[in-house]
């Protein structure tokens, strides 16, 4: 009996690497921990009709314009830009506040990296809030997948590696794993598995970072495992819950 | 009495990543375990006058011929590279053969990210086999570092990584430290000290691709700690054994 070939697993460590990979008919999984694809679970879980990640500010009030129901959201240098009207925190969407509203989210690293790919099969969003429904769904699919680290302005983070490592190690007997990058973000997370995993990104560049704007708390959320269990999926431009 | 500032210590886990980083003033270590580095540490312990690296065979070529007592080294796709002489494995070299001569070495990751620093105030080569000798002389030159990862075609890999975790470990209390990459290196560092670096190793990509053309012995070789314990560093186009 032949072999069952098994679809491949890998890691891109930062934006600035997306070119090394295929990503034609795969599944990329967008991370960007600290702290977009966290707000993007916790928001399309409360409820919130969509997503819709954008780059820019100004793109950002614009489409808030166009769209009846929605809420602009973004920081710059850890406080709301200029112009939009919420932050880019997943405890400023509670089901109360943000049920049946479109979440138009402008964010420099993860939204960009997301708009870097192109042919993929499939976009999702991973963050330590939805891991194992994102482990779910990367089993289920069966097709190749590319974990894609946001990173921060390119280089190489710790808390996405981490989470990515978190993947590979849950799920590495389905697929063929032969890329360094992934064995090496597994080896972070056994590393971290005897600690928790905000215990172990305590000593990561984002962050002392973010501290400094006193995120203490919200670091704290973002690194807490499967409170949000749901698949972002990108649907054209907007970013819904996967249903099977 | 004011705080000491302590020099930076960064990795660069890919040449892709180089242009992240900035050089001026520095030390670049120019990591490339499997085998470039390790065999220019073992050539010039062994007695070699200097080692020039090259990017391109015909290059290597024309060095060979205008340089007197000259040796010609490269491969490609684990041979001897046509029209060269002899290949990029430590063990090629002895005293007996190399002494007093110069090396003309062509290879593709190591050399690519030698030619790619610009304005370094030093540039050195690391592998385990000087190890020590490379942490050493890091920590009394007291600049900048940058351990540079010549990687795969651009893509991360483990072996270079991992030796930069082995020189971060040793060295980092002589440095500020806040470049997660580093924190990374030094993580599977750790890691791989319940067994030996080579054990480690194993479950690597290059490791894998090396180990087809029956080239175990020679990554065993590359991964044991301080056999060639020089310090190879750039004078001009030559690579010399440093002296004090």
């Amino acid at each position: 009996m032949d072999k069952v070939q098994l679809p491949k697993l890998k890691v891109c460590l930062s934006p600035a690497l997306l070119h090394l990979y295929d990503t034609t008919g795969a599944v990329v999984v967008i991370i960007d921990v600290f702290r977009a694809t966290s707000t993007i679970a916790a928001a399309l879980h409360n409820g919130a009709k969509c997503v819709i990640p954008v780059a820019g500010v100004q793109e950002c009030i614009d489409l808030g314009n166009q769209i009846t129901n929605s809420i602009t959201a973004g920081e710059r240098d850890g406080k709301v830009a200029e112009g939009l009207e919420h932050g880019n925190s997943p405890s400023e969407y509670p089901p109360s506040f943000i049920e049946g509203k479109t979440l138009v989210l402008t964010t420099t690293n993860g939204t960009r990296l997301l708009h870097m790919v192109q042919d993929a099969d499939t976009i999702i969003t991973g963050s330590f809030l939805n891991l194992s429904a994102v482990c779910d769904f990367l089993v289920a699919q069966g097709k190749n997948v590319l974990l894609g680290c946001a990173a921060w302005k390119d280089r190489f983070n710790l808390e996405d590696t981490l989470f990515a490592g978190a993947v590979v190690n849950r799920i590495k007997s389905n697929f063929e794993v032969n890329c360094d990058s992934a064995r090496a973000a597994n080896y972070l997370y056994e590393h971290s598995s005897e600690t928790s995993f905000i215990e172990f990104l305590k000593d990561s560049s984002h962050y002392k970072r973010l501290s400094a704007y006193g995120l203490h708390a919200d670091m704290e959320y973002c690194a807490t495992p499967d409170l949000h269990p749901v698949v972002p999926i990108l649907k054209g431009k907007e970013l819904v819950v996967y249903k099977k």
